[in-house]
């Protein structure tokens, strides 16, 4: 379904890591950037207490955290250097209980625009091997030029 | 805008700050619940590197958990006595940066239907006594009636 | 809950009249731009067979089409002269049948950027003198300077 | 990405067509349900003065419409007989202007449930033989089992 796109920035891969690590909450939550490509990102945690909700599962919120970094940074990805990167929305349906060892989120863009990215993400529970669907993300990403990153609320 | 609702759960409030108090989630970015009333809830959470994003501001995740459990929270307090709740999905506008020394969730119902109930939150950023809207959720919550809870997926 | 929002355009109401005029969409529809205020809209469509669904209620569609004009009509009196609008996305909540002799979406701003305008409105069935709240949308726009009108995807 | 599907109503190409034939809307816009399957739909409306908006494209709410409906009834292709469908909520992105000579929505459910049904519809237009991605919808489809149909609000 997505289309081909190229990337704007030699060094895009280091790019995304880079501001991968700065994000205090993604190594708060003990998630990783496991993969980086152009026009899409891998994001996955490890299930712990100290992610679960009131059943024991994986709390939505580090659903809906993992899967809008996923998104942000494949559009990240293809953005020209010196620029940022804002969501400025995302939609979430939670499909399934997030029951695993591990919670997987893959994002990749649909649609690059000078100004707007779409993009989606697709949450996967890992347990004992196999994989299930459990909540697939929407979102519309700003693109901010080098001049005016962090200008624009 | 919201109809006034009636408590069907006389415990509706111990009810809540029960399930709050089991998700490690919650327990784990430092939220509290500082609010619970028939059809309306506020959650809390106080600014620290931990939560952040590239930019040093609260993480957009941060924002959609207590805002998806704001929200959540406001429906399960009009549920029956023995019934669960479970958000279907949600949207979340980030309407500007989650900047301040605290962010605010106040979740509120718009409408409850015996299965579905559609509620709303707005995210606040509290700084230097002053409050900025930073974002706006609207979810659809799905209620698992006594019998059933924890058999739907 | 709408901030005050200052006009920036003298002729804002006399813009969103015409572009209304100009939309052959809400005239097949039977629909009527029945006001504009400076971050406010509000659109009206009589029932009749043709905009029915399979149960004999307006059809979604209806519901859907008047909301997104509402909300984009009520960022389009905010945006200065020269300048268009376009959705970028909208989410939908369909909170009750839409039964009744007319539907009235009525659209507001809940914040204005220099690029994107977050809005929502509200879409009301009037039957037999009450108003039923039977759903409600939340909208980003974008808005084209004078110079790009047109040019952007 | 869709799971394959099993039919659980033998007739349920033609319980689609029937309930497409009842909406006056449909009719009213021209479109006509050109595709059913175990699972996706899909839908055509072809282009004419009636349906564009201010800049002589399609109207964002004929999108709306037409994916709404392409993805309500690739879940009621699913559903058992006398059981009928409800959109709770959908949300659309326009990626790219609706211009061409036809509108196609191609609608797939994503995930299956009892109660609720998580369905997709991407909307391209057609111009010159080529098909542009122009929307992409998600959305909550609620089954109403047959002894309860059009009790649910």
């Amino acid at each position: 379904m997505a289309d081909k796109f190229l990337a704007r920035d030699a060094n895009f891969a280091e790019k995304v890591r880079g501001s991968f690590a700065r994000q205090g909450f993604m190594r708060h939550m003990g998630a990783e950037l496991t993969g980086v490509s152009v026009g899409a990102s891998e994001i996955r945690v490890a299930f712990r207490e100290a992610l679960n909700q009131q059943h024991g599962y994986f709390h939505g919120g580090v659903a809906g955290a993992i899967a809008d970094s996923a998104a942000g940074y494949a559009a990240f990805s293809l953005t020209p250097p010196g620029s940022a990167v804002l969501t400025v929305e995302y939609k979430l349906n939670l499909v399934a209980p997030a029951q695993g060892e591990m919670l997987i989120a893959r994002g990749s863009v649909i649609r690059a625009g000078r100004t707007l990215i779409i993009a989606k993400a697709d949450v996967f529970a890992a347990r004992g091997g196999a994989e299930t669907l459990c909540g697939t993300l929407l979102s519309t990403i700003m693109v901010l030029p080098a001049t005016e990153s962090r200008a624009e609320g």
